[in-house]
């Protein structure tokens, strides 16, 4: 059975306007579903009224204790479980879940790393309560989902000993739809900025219609795939080795409409 | 089979070391389980924080739009999510729920309601995004409850139009509690201050160890039963009435220990 896993950015979600075109969108999706969302802006903003300090390096944020409790309220509360009852009142049954909630995702709390800074030295950098994925158990996952239940995957891990862990939501993303490949066939959707991806970045009209894992070697040695970009292909031509049969980049306000974005496979 | 679901308030489960230590406890309990779980005094303080004034009437919180952001965000996220981490850690498969999360409480918005104040006058009161239920849909829950999954539930609750609500905790637990009478055999569980329901309020030993239905009114008839308790035995009874086969009144430290509080039936 086909199952479409969308992966939504926090800025979507979290401006009341465009939650509900995404949402429209999202619940006119055909068969089965799994939202994944972040909600960075929020927590930022949170944060910033509790004055707890926020600390970002490499675009990272680091997670101190205070903001392991911010990131949980915003995230797992106040977004998630927006998502939730505005799925709801459109017939969508949702449910809400971070990765402790039926112990789903399994992640360890990430080692201090060397860091390169802006300013060109190495630094030993401790994110805090930030979680790498071990695993994702997707057996009663899988059951739920099969009996209609469309779970809205918040940016939370645990690591099985008592602590939640902030994690990557394209991560939860690509390593939950792997999991989900054993029980469904799966499309990964990515919801970008642009249209898919372009083959010249200032003509949004150059949409790359398809890319296949023998076609991506090409595009990165000419170029055509760099920055930004160059990672998020490698993880969804990863994410297809390991089962997902495609992932499909495409804007938020296509996700209903097969055919536009990027397709990977 | 039996199920025994354990309704704790606030204090315990916002200390960290009464929370564990009724965390323990609830690990050990035999059998299927499900944990209600108040939050009222992070709520406050973390409204206070941020700047989000809060008033309330007759023991009652008035939940206007920005409240209900603050307790969506500390009752479903930070309490919540921090319990059920907690009791994965403890080999418990727990799954943290709203009332919108599959739909599993359906309440509606309180209408505004003459409310007796303080001073003798009647006032309109109106208790803002405030949810009485009308049903909770048990299905789902039960059958993932037989696999193991121990649900551990927010007084949250919502509408299906979209609207998330406050909710009190004790009728989230009676009325759930009576949905899941369909199911399994199910003691409702209440921690209280004292051990149990005192024949004597000043001796703290004066423990009733049962009373029945028939009991029931001579003892609210000759003054025993008065109060704040006189409202949940009549709740407890109504849930006996209604399936749920006993309710159990003890302190939340002797949840494990068959046979302490008060056992009504």
């Amino acid at each position: 059975m086909k199952l479409t896993l969308v992966k939504v950015g926090g800025a979507i979600v979290e401006d009341e306007k465009s939650l509900n075109a995404l949402l429209d969108k999202f619940a006119r999706i055909e068969g089965l579903k799994v939202l994944v969302h972040g909600g960075g802006r929020s927590a930022t903003k949170i944060a910033e009224q509790l004055g707890v300090q926020q600390t970002m390096i490499g675009g990272r944020r680091i997670t101190d204790s205070e903001t392991l409790k911010v990131v949980t309220m915003v995230y797992a509360g106040l977004v998630n479980k927006n998502i939730v009852a505005q799925l709801q009142a459109r017939g969508v049954n949702a449910l809400g879940l971070t990765g402790a909630d039926m112990n789903v995702i399994v992640s360890h709390k990430r080692p201090i790393k060397k860091v390169k800074m802006d300013d060109g030295t190495t630094q030993d950098v401790d994110y805090g309560f930030v979680g790498d994925i071990d695993r994702v158990n997707s057996d009663l996952l899988a059951d739920l989902i099969a009996k209609g239940v469309v779970p809205v995957l918040s940016p939370i891990g645990h690591d099985t000993k008592g602590n939640l862990l902030n994690t990557n939501a394209d991560t939860i993303a690509s390593e939950t739809a792997i999991a989900l490949a054993k029980h469904f066939d799966v499309t990964l959707m990515f919801c970008f900025e642009k249209r898919g991806v372009l083959r010249d970045p200032e003509d949004d009209n150059s949409v790359i219609p398809t890319i296949t894992a023998a076609d991506f070697p090409t595009l990165v040695a000419d170029g055509t795939v760099s920055g930004g970009m160059l990672p998020k292909l490698e993880n969804s031509f990863a994410a297809i080795a390991s089962g997902v049969k495609e992932v499909i980049i495409t804007q938020a306000d296509a996700i209903d409409q097969p055919g536009e974005g990027t397709k990977l496979f």
